[in-house]
């Protein structure tokens, strides 16, 4: 491969004026500069990025940072983020924190130590000092931070929604299941369902749940049958435990939605595919992972930016593990 | 944040001194040395990765190429991959290729420019010179190219498998429907499976399909029914394509598996929460990740390595949507 001296050497200037050329770092004549020009061409001469970074301190990295890449809703948020990198030449370090505070101030650690340019970070701690004195432009994603750059959507609005509708097609011993404690968004789901279920008087049963794992899920599903046989309605924190949820009640022979109703949360690819097909609380994360990038590369380009906090709808995504609303309304 | 300058004047040496103890680049006295990491440890000093690699000429970055992340069986890969490469203090800059030679290229060149010391790939093209001529170690992930590393799994084998097994249980109106041409282990499960259907004589239609989207899947499970109506068995390319075939079988209300038994491929974590549960043909996804990880860590550091082609197991994993074997055995 064409080194910068094999340049200099072909164009007959020094390294510092190919060097210059490059990195747009001082004057240089334009003949100068077209036979540098002529000579990267015919020396197919890639400029190494690293040392670009050096001479620029700009990388064209950005760290990303999400929970857990096999919860099917994160890759759909990462490749949004990718394609709005790619498309502005920025490059991704990945990173997965299980949500584990060690792991992810690591990570974050490394990006910085990798010279990246920003950070797209899905945590539940950003107002450690982890985020709080870096000083490369954050943008949160599926989380929120007081007036901090941040792309979400409103998980809490979504639980309501999901409390709201459920009622509406008829469904009275409600069984709500509270997701992982130490996850925001969840715990917004919940609150906004327990909340919509007692403003319309409605009693429920709660049922807890650790991790969004696809192992544990179905030992939750069952636990819930168990404990509360008459449940006619799960309002569950994701689509995997609603699809654990839906596969124990076809288990022990209910019929769904007519025995159950179940909504879920995120609206995963698959859970069109399912039979019957998933009613769930769509968050458009393509979108959603998009939109952060696309902040990001606004703040790292500095450019003037009045919103800064992007909220995405959620939305109502009426399938066949709900009853119809006219049966019952 | 201290820099390599402050780290100098606190231990009362020169710069070249404590890069040459960070850098291990030259003779230091243990005393010195001693001063110098006393330095580090009490103004919190880390090395700044770039610099450092330009000095040891060596990061600690690899670089991952998949074709889509938003494939359920992708993300296990991934998961693998970096579970493994966080163990051995590397990390990963991503990059989806959508199975696009001029993308891939792309990804390649800037995991280059960005000093990674290896790649792993997923590429249908490990004879280009994209691979050929790259000088840092590169592992071919769910592909193979002769005898250059790799991690993989039998899908020839795999496809033979669902073949033998779905006649075993009695499908004789098989449906094989053949992955995307371009995707070399799709074709190669078509291959096994269209191969073991010849060997005992049974006959078989094909229905094409040209990707892996979710989208798409349920259109081409549409177009099988419709054009094979007496199907009683159906080879799926992969487990997506399976979950619509299930879909549509039981939108039509055939019973699965007395009408029609399914066998998909890769067991995607949503395989086992299926009604009827997905049988398929298993691949190790996210060990299979693991060993591509660990295999390219041995190959930069540069141990002897006896066994570069390592092929991972494909195991029947029998669920709901085939007939036990002695109802018809």
């Amino acid at each position: 491969m064409a080194t910068i001296r094999d340049v200099a050497k072909h164009a007959g200037v020094s390294v510092a004026t190919v060097s210059r050329v490059i990195n747009e770092t001082g004057y240089v004549h334009d003949d100068t500069r077209k036979k540098v020009e002529t000579a990267i061409k015919a020396l197919h001469y890639t400029p190494n990025e690293v040392a670009r970074s050096l001479f620029k301190r700009k990388s064209r990295l950005i760290g990303l940072l999400l929970p857990d890449i096999t919860n099917p809703f994160f890759p759909e948020l990462a490749r949004g983020v990718e394609d709005e990198m790619q498309e502005n030449d920025f490059r991704i370090i990945f990173g997965n924190s299980d949500e584990n505070m060690k792991k992810e101030k690591e990570y974050i650690q490394t990006f910085v130590q990798n010279n990246v340019v920003g950070v797209i970070a899905s945590t539940n701690h950003p107002d450690t000092d982890t985020y709080r004195k870096l000083n490369i432009p954050v943008v949160f994603l599926d989380r929120t931070a007081d007036n901090r750059p941040s792309v979400y959507a409103d998980g809490r609005e979504g639980g309501r929604i999901a409390a709201q509708e459920m009622v509406a097609r008829g469904s009275r011993q409600i069984t709500v299941m509270q997701g992982p404690k130490h996850i925001r968004p969840a715990q917004d789901r919940f609150k906004g369902a327990i909340e919509a279920l007692s403003d319309q008087g409605i009693a429920f049963n709660v049922v807890k749940t650790s991790s969004f794992s696809f192992t544990e899920a179905g030992t939750w599903a069952k636990e819930l049958f168990e404990q509360h046989p008459f449940t006619d309605g799960v309002i569950a924190s994701n689509d995997i435990v609603a699809t654990a949820v839906l596969h124990e009640a076809l288990r022990l022979g209910k019929n769904v939605p007519d025995d159950v109703q179940i909504i879920g949360f995120d609206d995963i690819p698959l859970s069109s595919l399912l039979t019957p097909s998933l009613t769930t609380i769509r968050q458009p994360a393509y979108d959603m992972g998009r939109a952060a990038a696309n902040l990001l590369v606004r703040l790292i380009d500095d450019v003037n930016i009045d919103n800064k906090t992007i909220q995405m709808p959620v939305t109502f995504t009426e399938r066949d593990t709900t009853r119809k609303v006219n049966q019952h309304g």
